[in-house]
């Protein structure tokens, strides 16, 4: 049952049902099959027009491979969550793969972990942690320590790494500047306490309470961790204390195996998005880190299985790097590349992103993103440009993210027909 | 309240609950009003576009009647289930209905029952058959004996009809080829049981089980009337054996009336979609088989009721044929005749289909399906001709099929305002 692997700890019941019904249908209907899917995502794909031109990003780049996929496949626009919604790294991408992000949710520790290629087991607690400064009567002054370097991160993270405390061994590992993750392995821990973290200045840290009778054990093992880091800190100022939150535990969703009886693989440069496709069961292709590697890997790979999700980083980190044409000239790229992905003629090629990164915001938006799904049986439309203009009009129309995936599995002839 | 209707055997109580409010809501703001709706069902409707021209077969029918209703109404497309999702007839016709197939279900045995006009009263069990082969050692070695004729399975229900077991009354009729019903009438009993076809070869048939201890009677008059059936088959080699599935009960849904305060009709020339109909508390209209045969049964009837549905069947036999001139060909017949519906004026006109069943797949599919609906107060788009390409852009956007009775009931001015 798939239901038995989502977290106990939600209150959006009537959400969460639906969703475990939905990918109990898809569960119930899918068919394994010879044919192949490919879904290439360009992260941040979607962008803003730029003032001087009236054109995206996407609109302005030379782009005649995928155009000339879109003529013959059908577009559209996809809402990776809901319109106005700006989502993160991990609901965008688990959205793209069959699972609404409102239910199935990883928390911010994981998150953080995953995103270093920590190489979390099973039964870790990770937490997203904070160097902060505090003044002499223990208040926080500065959450983020003047925001140290990543040098000064790593040389503090080393003093912490490798505490022990009541037979649970302490990992430190630094992420980017004042942020790093602990994460605490031993026999049982639960991961249902509170944040240190209170979110604001002028207050004491919080002190950890578990928020289940069974998460007591974690909770005092946390505190006596911050006790003992506040002691080795001492002399660090104005970096004197840390904040946790997120404490969280690696969630099991039901693989992309179980639901849709794919035999997936992961092609991606960045560990934050190998994490994700491991956590929903994806095998993970080794890969170099320009675009043509990973159409190499593809290509390499090929045989051996039927979905292949490809993620192509470089337009996310140009458009919040506000960097319009160098997001256009990633997106050339990955159109250049196209030929090696068509060479292969998959039965169904999906090219999307997980959410827009318009230069112009400098960072992801709730704009929806153009999405262009060819396969034999698709349908095609009038729409013979990628584009967010032209997708407006595609055959697609509008659509949650979510419901990409069995739309796939449908063009991938993968689905039995519901009901008689 | 609606809620009592809906069986109590099922797992989906989330969405059940959903689709409960959203009726309730319609029956509490539905008003009788002397307008008149005609649901005009083209079964299969949707296609896909013939590789020589690039157009489907609505594309290529010559449509003038339904071209000029377009452009008098309001055009869009819809999805019957959600996307990528191919249904069968039931949740099809259910959702048109209003009906949320996925909460809404009718058990195999009741469907397969309903589609050969068997006369099933409230309280009969009605279950699938398959004729099958077993051989010594009691393993199943064909689940399909072969898929005898249609002829050779009448013989054999013959065989097998009337028995009586504890007072109660078994029928078996044949359905096609291999496939027969057993329909058990007695007093008392309760469809919850398991069935007796693993779907599988190499093992033997299952003994049926009780799934609530109510059906245990159940259960054993089954299992005796499949011993029974073993000893009259056994000199029938290849045919030695029946499987069961789907034990049910005719499901009680909320009716159209109670729902809507709507009088409605059903004109259908085969008797699944009569079924169907009956379901939701439509009243069966006599009509011959012909397409002119039902818009003559809707004209004589037109004064009596104030919503009909009116079914083509001939759309989707072609599409399963794999016979694309001849969709086209029925096409053309529906438009044809829409002038004798034109000519009494409804309130409200809809043309859809419950699915797609496009000629190239030779089966029923997940395309949305093109939708008009024409009424005095639909507010016109520009479509001015009724396709899959042209209904892309019209004013009704995409939407779920179960959604176009409230907008049925809208344009027919048979809602009220929901709250103040």
């Amino acid at each position: 049952m798939i239901r038995s692997h989502l977290s106990r700890n939600r209150v959006q019941k009537g959400i969460v049902m639906m969703d475990i019904i939905n990918l109990e249908l898809i569960k119930e209907i899918a068919r394994p099959s010879p044919t192949k899917i490919v879904l290439l995502v360009i992260d941040g794909l979607g962008g803003l027009p730029n003032p001087a031109t009236g054109e995206t990003e996407l609109e302005t780049a030379n782009t005649p491979n995928l155009d000339k996929l879109a003529a013959k496949g059908i577009c559209g626009l996809i809402n990776p969550v809901s319109p106005g919604i700006t989502p993160g790294s991990a609901p965008g991408h688990l959205a793209l793969f069959g699972y609404n992000p409102l239910s199935f949710k990883i928390g911010r520790g994981v998150l953080e972990a995953i995103g270093i290629d920590f190489d979390l087991q099973p039964e870790d607690v990770a937490a997203r942690g904070n160097f902060c400064t505090m003044d002499e009567a223990g208040l926080i002054t500065d959450r983020r320590a003047g925001r140290i370097s990543t040098e000064k991160c790593t040389e503090l993270c080393y003093l912490l790494d490798g505490l022990a405390i009541e037979n649970v061994k302490i990992f430190v590992c630094p992420v980017r500047e004042h942020r790093f993750i602990a994460v605490f392995r031993g026999e049982g821990l639960a991961s249902d306490i509170s944040d240190s973290d209170p979110q604001q200045l002028g207050v004491a840290p919080s002190v950890i309470t578990p928020l289940r009778p069974e998460a007591s054990r974690m909770a005092g093992i946390a505190n006596q961790f911050i006790a003992q880091t506040k002691t080795i800190l001492a002399e660090h100022y104005p970096t004197n204390m840390v904040l946790l939150r997120g404490f969280s535990k690696q969630p099991h969703f039901p693989t992309m195996s179980e639901i849709y009886k794919l035999k997936p693989a992961a092609i991606a440069s960045y560990p934050m998005y190998r994490g994700l496709a491991k956590l929903v069961g994806m095998e993970i292709l080794g890969t170099g880190t320009a675009i043509e590697d990973e159409f190499v890997a593809l290509k390499q790979n090929y045989a051996s299985y039927d979905f292949f999700f490809l993620h192509i980083k470089g337009t996310d980190s140009a458009g919040e790097d506000g960097d319009f044409d160098r997001k256009v000239r990633v997106i050339e790229q990955v159109d250049n590349a196209l030929s090696e992905l068509m060479s292969l003629e998959p039965d169904v090629i999906v090219v999307t992103g997980d959410h827009s990164t318009p230069a112009l915001l400098k960072g992801h938006s709730w704009h929806p993103v153009p999405i262009l799904l060819y396969s034999k049986w698709c349908r095609p439309d009038k729409v013979s440009e990628f584009s967010e203009s032209a997708c407006i009009l595609g055959g697609l129309g509008r659509f949650p993210a979510m419901q990409i995936m069995p739309l796939v599995m449908a063009n991938a002839l993968k689905l039995n027909k519901f009901g008689a």
